[in-house]
């Protein structure tokens, strides 16, 4: 039976933003919302948030997940401060108590799972998460006899010359038996140089207290500006980049490419530099994609070739090609072995399989056969300024270069678009259609009135 | 009273250019120009660049600076003969001469300012920066009492073993009271092995000399080749990276992201990856910038949002949106709640607040008003092959798909144009303009005659 | 007399591809291939490569290059196993046999020049390639005399502790005594862990045996997952990019940009962050790339300018402006002072010295001439469905915005083509040519039936 504190009331100065710390986005989630992803494998109940500052954004901004209760900590007075504050939500509960901070984002899952079972196995009255660490400097040293039973934290100020090559920190990261801590937290002192209530005031008190090292030092780092922001950022990166690599993916030059931790890319894709795959991304067998392509939210089939595109909230079936400059806006559905080519952007259009869409072309609202060929120049008005229309395009039409189809129009299948025509009216299957003025040439002609776009 | 001179005769073989080594531009600046801006906090007068190879190119390079003084190195002899040169031009000067080199871009202003306080505090003869360096193989060490007055500097290759130990080298950065150091100079001999006058050959000659460690030793950097070159504008951009970070803006992959020295950031500014902000270039709080663009010279209001685009001197106001696969091409004014889609170029045009243009457009010379909406392939065509037009379009207008502005034309307010129109003549407010042909049907068409662009 | 093995025959599991391992790319050159290119300075004859895993794949990769023998190595038993597989094709050879991995791909012609000269100097019974590396750790460890003469090698998990601190590793690269080794191999065993016939075993057997060192431990690097494959595809980018530094090419932010071996650049070229050099592309002196090219089997003359754009199998010639949003497709060549802009896609076409193609074009199959000014807008109809037609565009002709040519069309000098004209005749030299329907006005449109694209 084990609870959670998760403290994220404070404001988070040296961040220097109107946006509460623990609001602040590494890699796309918050760093709230990555902190209850760690605790994915112990499934805490309840879940409390103790929020301060900013908490109705905070409040707001995790308002559609499940089973979270909010604590308010009006003041921020301290680590033992905010855990007093669930002391009215817990009662008389008696399990253990999981104190995690905010702002604390990389933790993995199977950590918390290891300090939870290791804290019951023993029935501690507390475990703490310590860390050992080359640079040790200006965090809390945890000394501990041979069998990790912690003897004493002492803060580095505090620490004697020997005290201070002890490579092991406080991770601030607590499992505690509740019972003995509520006992103890109404006694909190603000004896020392901030007049905080210190969390860690708690462990001299308390006994067993035992401390189990991370394995990965990297998880405990703790975000307080924009640089360790980055920081984290580049650590999370490496570690699902890492994690692709060995799954069978090929990333050359890894360092310039992002990948969400929601994305899913099969073996043999290759990414190029410069790519960025975001949110509920997935990337078919040997499709190769980039450089320079930001996928979002798309699902993009194998074998599929895509570089120097946008793609958002669409779908690009097996063996098309995408790009260069291509910008799939959102709900466009692309078929197989298409070929969206140059200048192209789509929204809310499907394109059969076969289908080109090469050269500098607007889809919007539209649906699209097999085997069409859309000319250089072609789009699809379909906007009145009130509302949206939809163009229908048969199998095998032909549309030629700089034509519009003004919607709501029907084209039909085998159909044969004149160059620069303008379509307003539904055509057949089969047919001709031109919308075009004969050509007049006007011999010995100094060039004074016409205009040409340039420079 | 301090004069300055910077040593900038030298040709830097192991650039392998056609450019003298002091114009190699570091982040958009050369060299030459970086060491007078780490002048700013000491204000010397005269400033003497010493010119040798290249001088004609060095001196119009830096002709618009105000207060400069060249003296021409005819050969180039070592710096101790650089040195000489500035004789006539300081005379019976009898205050201090700071000598620096034009290779040494990356100093601070308080290093500077520093060294010569500490001259004129201590009324040395000559006072010089020194750095302590893990790895020093290679300079000249530079040997203390323990009150920092120099008693001895030795070249690398003629240190002993113990010697070779010493962490402290000579940065190449001197202050000296020039009356001492005039009476010196005409005695440097050349016996060494390049057959040279050092510079460094007048400190055993003077007394006291005093030396003082630059905090950061990366300032001291001197560039020789283009490895060094990169390696000074990767610091350049750390410092530059760091500052922003400490100042509330989140950078996304920091080591993607390039920021010139003249561009403000306001707090909460996110900057995506591959993003280079360029010249006096102004981002405004809660702007999302990137990933991908190339902005210069140009102001971006709050709450943008830009990606896939490059914007070079323009303005882009509060709310609005650019991109992906915009460009602003100079002088282009957008206002509030615009968006600037999809494969559209603006020059020289002022956008109303609230139009859109969103896609496949090119704008030039053109004047729109508000709430303008835009057709996709919508064309100015603003130049007659002598010179350019103006187009003005008013306010609530809506211009058809692939229409075409004849300029000069004035469009009026609440105009809808026809898709395919091109428009020659200037249109009233609240009409319809049309030009376009009928659309005529040929029913089983076989389609031998017709071409689409393709492939 | 030198004769190679090359040892191709393992799956790479770690890989987790369908490809076999030594089919990976690094920088577009399979690594079996690289490995190729490593003996340029030996000319060994013949070239055997034992080849298992995807045998046939990997063969009909090899096709094309001269000289190879294919050794079928249908069990994959081990380094000894497979080398006693090219037992067949030795026979009574009395010279040299170099044996390499094909899957350690940076080695430099130099390295194994060394060895096989060292090797052949002083008459050794086999000769191998060491590396002092400071991580020996996982490494079998080579101990020799004073004169290099091998006395043992021993696997890591035999090491003493004595022996683990041996920096010296085998890199698996041998040169033997065809005779000598040919008496040997068909005593392998496979008493070891793995049950393998180890290569190695033959060592012991052998005398005298001498180590000779590589230069650069990193070229010994064997690739056995995706990110070794990362890892030497850095260290190939490092040393390319050193190259080009070294010859007087300014690379900005060199970390983003990658460029191809086979690649040559002149000095004084200026290359921006995130651009791609690959195949045989040649940049001029003097031309400024970048940021975010993607430039492949290009040739770019002197003093051009390219930025956001993707060209390949192109040329620019000097000084040329390309880009932003720029596609040369392939077979585009651009002549002297053009300038091709935003948004503009040319494939298989000719532009003339001095002519615009600025803004929103395509151009197929097309011959432009000098001085030609192309509008916004303008698309070569290249494509009746069939077949491709050619359009040619004379000297000094201007073609207005959104105008088509319907090919085959020959424009010819000094024409004027209206902005919005379908062109489906030629014209001849110095007309005006319009196609257009006339500009009508409807006043006080309420417009209800005319739809824009947007959104």
């Amino acid at each position: 039976m084990v609870a959670v504190a998760i403290l994220a009331a404070g404001k988070g100065t040296r961040m220097k933003s109107n946006l509460p710390k623990v609001l602040h986005l590494v890699g796309g989630q918050s760093m709230v919302e990555r902190v209850l992803g760690s605790l994915s494998e112990i499934d805490p109940d309840p879940r409390l948030i103790v929020v301060g500052y900013g908490r109705e954004h905070v409040k707001a901004t995790l308002a559609s997940l499940p089973g979270l209760t909010f604590v308010d900590q009006l003041e921020q007075l301290g680590t033992g401060h905010a855990v007093q504050q669930v002391m009215p939500y817990l009662g008389d509960y008696a399990g253990d108590l999981l104190v995690l901070n905010g702002d604390v984002p990389l933790l993995r899952p199977s950590s918390l799972k290891k300090l939870v079972d290791l804290h019951q196995h023993h029935g501690n009255a507390a475990t703490l998460l310590t860390a050992q660490i080359a640079d040790s400097s200006g965090y809390g040293r945890v000394f501990c006899s041979e069998d990790n039973l912690v003897t004493e934290i002492v803060e580095h100020r505090d620490c004697s010359p020997a005290q201070l090559k002890n490579p092991r920190i406080n991770a601030g990261v607590y499992c505690f038996h509740w019972p003995a801590l509520k006992q103890i937290l109404p006694h909190l002192q603000t004896d020392n140089d901030q007049k905080e209530y210190y969390l860690t005031d708690v462990i001299q008190e308390m006994s067993p207290v035992m401390a189990v090292d991370v394995d990965d030092p990297q998880e405990i780092l703790g975000i307080n500006d924009r640089k360790q922001l980055a920081a984290a950022y580049a650590i999370l990166q490496q570690r699902i980049k890492d994690h692709w690599m060995a799954a069978g993916v090929t990333l050359i030059d890894p360092d310039s490419i992002t990948i969400d931790t929601e994305t899913t890319l099969e073996p043999d894709v290759v990414i190029e530099p410069q790519t960025h795959l975001r949110g509920k991304t997935t990337i078919g067998r040997d499709s190769h994609i980039g450089p320079n392509c930001l996928i979002e939210n798309s699902h993009i089939g194998s074998n599929v070739t895509a570089l120097y595109s946008v793609i958002s909230d669409s779908t690009v079936q097996s063996d098309s090609r995408v790009g260069p400059y291509t910008h799939l806006r959102g709900q466009a559905a692309i078929g197989q072995q298409c070929r969206v080519g140059n200048f192209v952007e789509i929204k809310k259009s499907t394109v059969g399989d076969g289908t080109n869409v090469a050269h500098l072309a607007y889809l919007g609202d539209a649906t699209l056969g097999q085997q069409v060929n859309v000319g250089a120049g072609t789009i699809t008005a379909n906007y009145d300024g009130y509302q949206k229309h939809a163009t229908t395009i048969g199998d095998h039409t032909k549309t030629g270069s700089n034509s519009v189809f003004v919607a709501p129009v029907a084209i039909g299948q085998g159909v044969t678009v004149g160059a620069g025509s303008v379509v307003t009216k539904d055509v057949p299957d089969d047919c001709l259609v031109v919308a075009r003025a004969p050509q007049k040439v006007i011999p010995g002609w100094q060039p004074k009135s016409e205009r040409q776009s340039s420079d």
